[in-house]
């Protein structure tokens, strides 16, 4: 890692970083999205990425360029960025996405890096095995041997070239948890700056967003936090919220023109048919300017590049709303609400939770929000720290915990709030204990802070509790501990 | 009722509708929002909500024109259309508001229905007590008697005026459930033409969206189907998703312009303040062309205007979400997704939930949508519908309910799926049994699909039932009858 990246806000795994990229001379704020160019069809012009939807970084496929009759000497010759007409910083892939389709390609690691290198290219990629879902241990962990291998030659050739041009350490190892985890520590160490988790497409195209977080998570595991993580090949907006939560920096997205080219118009909550919509649910300048029946009768270019305005609107819009949701710290209230998109999403969302003691390790202390929104967030970083905050405080004698009043007869009266459970009255007025919960609660609520109590008991063995609560249901109250009295209060 | 509205596509109690303003000559789609337009400041020329926001219909108060000394003969001479140069229908308040503000207003209904009619109005209102929420009972008993009265005297004045003006129907009853039915009864036999449900306000105010969803479901519940519901004083995106599944078909905004006087950004996961935002989480025209920054850094004009302008947008836009989701029938796919705003808002969605026997009246048999995506989904309208169908179905013999393959050692072997529970196979590919879930279900499903089974064992009890499940929670199976024999599989 070259101390490339800098993070600023935090919220969950989510951060809002600066990833300088010297060969461009410019600083990409993440979490960013980079538009796929193919150097052949242009379904918007990169001029326009830049200018109106100041889209600062893009990608584009060296393997292809470096394939083309036509296209090759003139990139040799001007450029990529003269080739595509673009001011800003430029990605390029190598060709593994053609290996992964067609099972071979015709150029070296060693090659490709140095064809990037020559055509101007600001982030280079050397070309890893990209492994898909759910093949065997041994297939997944000698293909990553291959890709741990490259990424070292990446790294040779990288010194070799004394040039400011980064270049991406790929992650690989399937769906086998560990090797994932194995292969982030590995490219950690490699020197190389941008970390693309790797053949995820597969999973995502099936929405197993669920298989798609816990990859995320096992990856994070192994990568310091100042590694910038590109979560390769991940473009549709629906999904940027969970990913950016879990701690992915950057998305790349070709399907704002491939869709395009089949009428298919996306949405947080999914992907459209042009033919099914009767009203836009967007407020885009193509979406106020027209309805969906003017563009179905319009010609196919027409239809195609405002429908891919729109689609690359929709997404550069949710990009800025999980930036805005990083610093205002309510990052998780929206994935909570996108969960909604999707039965998967929703999947996805309480895999999220699987690894709250992850997230916990970056989320603020404070925050100035409303949380409780859903069942699923009795078990976000802040009850998490709550209750871990709770093994550590000493109590003693005969301690009321009441949702009710303090009573004197007791040595002390703490409160108890659900989700959190109990605290001692003198931290009331600090995150998360403030915020608001609904008035009518589910019941995962109730247990989540009948399992605080469970925690204050057991790290006070010699204290007595009595609980005082309002109508808990039994599920959270067969939770308690028997040592611990308990009253119902109104 | 004069027949002048008509709904055609459903989802959950939302539709849409068209209600025809005979003497604007014009037919405006619902649901529908309002602009209300004060006569003396204008944010947004009334000519702009027509040709850049498509509104057809806004709301002005000819109280305030009544008591103007500048604008009183102006509008008498030229009417009301002139006046604010607006091409689109215009529905006129009487006052009421004021008279909840201070107590007294110098005008009867009789006096301001013919000032209404005078300046041209095409909806025209009569002045209802807008009894506040939480008043005692004999209050709102008494003050609801007197809003009868003015709604009986506005039929005898719009008879007398033989003319196309529409005139609503307040409906009051201040928290008073009960009161709102029998309000909702009387307006509905009145002969006026839209209902506004009044002094929901304070409620909105206080985000109480449990007591509105109450107060509403109330009121649907003393009106016919075709009769078109104003929420008098809601214009807030955030809870047009959850107020039209409920039934309302009409809004009215004044936030959009007072709010952006105090640099207030309305979003559809609540309002921010401009100097809070770091992004625009919005891609309407006025946010994809600048940053927060530079509209804070304005003239106050200029700021004001274009605040105004983004909040019709995402107003405007939210409403176009809502009629999207009706025609794709998923309307409560919505609602789910907007409660996740604020735990308000989620008790709010809970207690829509209370209503889903009323819901279930105007949803639809089938639907092309998933719609499992949390907890609260269990008690959707699909899921009452199924268990009522279950008490209707007769099956004899052995029979074996189960999440696995069929056993031919029973009678017949039915399947199940949670929330639904049982159902026989021949249903398999119906809707809703054919929709999406996650793979990581919540426990509200399993006792829903439990509560099937219930179901259906007491609708035949001659019959022997064997359940086969995958690892169902204890809450779920505590709730099956002895006599149902439990088999865990897998």
């Amino acid at each position: 890692m070259s101390g490339r990246f800098e993070t600023r806000a935090f919220d969950a795994g989510g951060r809002i970083g600066e990833l300088t990229v010297p060969r461009a001379g410019v600083t990409v704020e993440t979490p960013a999205l980079l538009p796929v160019v193919n150097p052949h069809i242009q379904t918007i012009d990169p001029a326009e990425l830049y200018t109106t939807f100041d889209s600062e970084l893009l990608i584009t496929n060296s393997y292809i360029l470096h394939q083309s009759d036509d296209l090759r000497e003139q990139v040799q010759s001007e450029g990529v960025h003269a080739l595509l007409d673009y001011p800003g910083a430029i990605m390029t892939d190598s060709g593994s996405f053609q290996l992964a389709e067609y099972g071979e390609i015709d150029v070296t690691t060693e090659e490709i890096l140095r064809f990037q290198h020559e055509i101007g290219s600001d982030i280079g990629t050397p070309v890893d095995i990209p492994t898909p879902p759910d093949v065997g241990r041994e297939r997944a962990s000698a293909e990553l041997q291959t890709t741990q291998e490259r990424i070292d030659l990446a790294t040779r050739v990288k010194e070799e070239l004394h040039e400011e041009m980064l270049v991406t350490a790929p992650i690989q190892g399937s769906t086998h948890l560990d090797l994932r985890t194995e292969a982030a520590r590995h490219a950690d160490t490699s020197g190389l700056d941008v970390f693309p988790i790797g053949a995820v497409v597969p999973l995502l195209n099936a929405y197993r967003y669920a298989d798609v977080a816990d990859i995320v998570a096992a990856t994070k595991r192994g990568l310091g936090t100042d590694a910038p993580v590109h979560l390769f090949g991940a473009g549709h907006p629906m999904m940027f919220a969970l990913a950016v939560a879990l701690g992915c920096d950057l998305f790349d997205s070709a399907a704002y023109a491939i869709y395009a080219r089949d009428d298919r118009y996306l949405t947080v909550r999914g992907t459209e048919h042009l033919s099914e919509l009767s009203y836009f649910p967007c407020s885009c300048p193509v979406c106020t300017d027209h309805t969906p029946e003017e563009i179905e009768t319009m010609g196919a270019d027409d239809r195609e590049r405002l429908l891919a305005r729109h689609n690359l609107h929709v997404t550069f819009t949710e990009l800025r709303r999980v930036k805005e949701a990083i610093r205002s710290g309510n990052l998780l209230e929206l994935v909570d609400m996108r969960a909604r998109g999707h039965p998967k999403l929703l999947d996805g969302y309480r895999t999220l939770l699987d690894h709250t003691e992850l997230l916990e390790q970056s989320d603020p202390v404070s925050k100035d929000a409303v949380f409780h929104v859903s069942a699923e967030c009795a078990r976000r970083p802040e009850v998490y720290r709550h209750h871990e905050r709770l093994e550590r405080i000493s109590v003693e004698g005969e301690v009321l915990l009441s949702e009710g009043s303090p009573n004197e007869a007791y040595t002390e009266t703490w409160r108890v709030v659900p989700p959190f459970g109990p605290f001692p009255r003198a931290l009331s007025d600090t995150y998360p204990l403030t915020v608001e919960v609904p008035e009518r609660l589910d019941r995962s609520s109730y247990e989540s802070a009948a399992a605080g109590v469970c925690t204050v008991a057991a790290a006070n063995p010699q204290t007595s509790f009595t609980l005082a609560h309002y109508d808990w249901p039994d599920s959270a109250l067969e939770r308690l501990p028997e040592r611990v009295t308990v009253r119902q209060l109104g």
